[in-house]
């Protein structure tokens, strides 16, 4: 649930600001602060909480069922620009892309709280727009509109809260998890990557995309099934894809104590990226972000199994490995370690 | 769950503005807004919904249990200033007015999802201090952090989503709503109203507000136990006011197709209202808004039971009643109407 929206700039350093004042947000960076938040709240947690901050959605024990709860904003001018999207496509994303936190713990949504907020002079027709797009996206994926909150604001911002079930066996609730991996499990990833960052890197160069790369910016498609299909099949870890490739494995490296080997030759690219961009493909692939693919972590026939009941493609990129270090290493296909410019995306460091 | 939080200025005016353009959402105001976005979902509710747009908040059906959700925004500028409110009451009201939309169905708040829009300027200690105090509130009501959303914005909002249950009884949950009001009934409200209304003049006039009424406006405390006992003794209507107390009548009037009789000299005023503002106390108790107290509407003898059983003070101020007209009429002691100037809050109307 941790950020999982588009963006309209990088704001990537990791370098630490001169002193100039009081500790900002910016140098904490967006993940130092979610941290320092987590660690506030102390470890007094009710049984009933599965999981708390630090996954894609929390998971709570209510009355024999287990449910998933997960938030994502989107802010006008930080994670879109209305002359750039239409509103219905932001609409569609709002919802989406907590559709994907979902199906990254391999559950299924139920309900969701949409909150608008709004600068008084925004036109009706707008909204109506927004609105349709997120009615489309929740009519796709059988999720109810249960209520929200409408707000004033100098900007607008959708914000979605959604409820999930997780699937259970024998009263075990199956999900999947940031910290589940293991030494050896085969990494996978579903569908193709890059294309977003593809289409947004076309929209700063002036040029509106079109086609799939458009699509995949506008209107993602979280594979939900696939996630299902997953957990049923005893894979118990996963994430989106929403920073970039390679920093949400790092998540998985960090909370599994692992560290993890992807072969870049084997990275899914699709033939608009290549054709787009044939030079930066593989960088926008591990490093763009906003895919709202899942990787998924698991034991390699049971990867396997899940390619074979899938139609969503899933690929294996690599491997999960005990390491000292947290970072997942990019391989080329002699097993020499690629090096890539930017690394992922934090909401609050300074550009 | 639409709006319960603080403002800084009143967008009260209900006439219609000139042309000039498109419809705008200041045009149909937050209430025509909400109704044109329930009516976009149209009626395929699937049977888990047992509430959706429209009351405090959202009912679903979850394993044999009965699910309540609601969220609530607070945005700098239009909700709080943090010159004028402690960062940490602002953390406080966050989560607070949110528990107030699950006082007002009767439930029990469970756990919540926070999400922090921030400038990447904000100093660390600023946030540390919001959440120090949304978790002093959360340690209060016994609520859970499980989780939340960090992103940029141009101005800091908190965004609350909460869950919580709804009591049980053979199988049918325990609810307060809006639309289950019935002629004869008596209307009742817990606590006194207009304290926090006060305190917010006292700011506009320049003169920092002091105990119980600076307490009212920054620190809400809702009676959950109010509505926990009311549900349980059967009183099955209710809402929290939030946007001042004739307006949130009228809400139950609408839902329910009633009218309402008040009685003013009942409507309960504390010391300290009348102290402040003598001559203005009663229309900041009818028409302030933000007391996060409850109005119940039920048969006399079970309001009389509630009040028996309440440490909170619950007081009668009138009927609800068969009528054309949904406003609630507010009368004197001899029966003759009193007419406020302002009444209520809508966020999204010209001011």
């Amino acid at each position: 649930m941790e950020l999982s929206s588009s963006r309209l700039s990088r704001l990537g350093t990791k370098e630490p600001p001169a002193y100039n004042g009081p500790v900002k947000v910016s140098d904490l960076g967006e993940f130092g602060l979610i941290a320092r938040l987590a660690a506030a709240l102390g470890d007094n947690a009710p049984p009933e909480l599965i999981l708390g901050i630090g996954d894609d959605a929390a998971v709570w024990r209510f009355t024999g069922g287990c449910l998933l709860a997960t938030t994502d904003t989107m802010v006008e001018g930080v994670h879109f620009l209305p002359a750039a999207a239409p509103w219905a496509d932001i609409g569609w994303k709002a919802l989406a892309v907590n559709i994907s936190d979902v199906a990254a713990m391999g559950g299924t949504p139920l309900f969701a709280l949409v909150t608008l907020a709004l600068p008084t002079d925004t036109p009706v027709a707008a909204i109506d727009q927004l609105y349709a797009g997120l009615r489309e996206c929740a009519r796709e994926y059988a999720v109810a509109i249960a209520g929200g909150d409408v707000v004033q604001a100098p900007q607008v911002a959708v914000t979605v809260a959604l409820l999930g079930r997780a699937g259970e066996r024998e009263g075990r609730p199956l999900l999947l998890r940031r910290d589940a991996a293991r030494p050896g499990d085969a990494i996978a990833v579903t569908g193709t990557l890059g294309d977003a960052a593809a289409a947004l890197r076309r929209l700063r160069e002036g040029a509106p995309p079109d086609g799939p790369l458009a699509r995949a910016h506008l209107r993602p498609r979280p594979p939900l099934g696939v996630g299902q299909r997953a957990a049923a099949l005893g894979i118990v870890c996963a994430i989106d894809v929403s920073d970039g490739l390679l920093q949400d494995i790092g998540h998985i490296c960090e909370r599994s104590g692992l560290g993890a080997d992807i072969c870049a030759p084997n990275v899914p690219l699709s033939p608009a990226l290549r054709e787009a961009y044939p030079d930066d493909a593989l960088a926008l692939a591990c490093s763009g972000g906003e895919d709202y693919q899942l990787v998924l972590a698991g034991p390699a026939e049971r990867i396997q199994q899940l390619r074979a009941q899938s139609d969503t493609p899933v690929t294996i990129i690599g491997e999960m490995r005990e390491s000292e270090s947290r970072a997942p290493r990019l391989l080329d296909e002699a097993g020499g370690a690629i090096h890539l410019p930017a690394l992922g995306w934090d909401q609050l460091r300074r550009p």
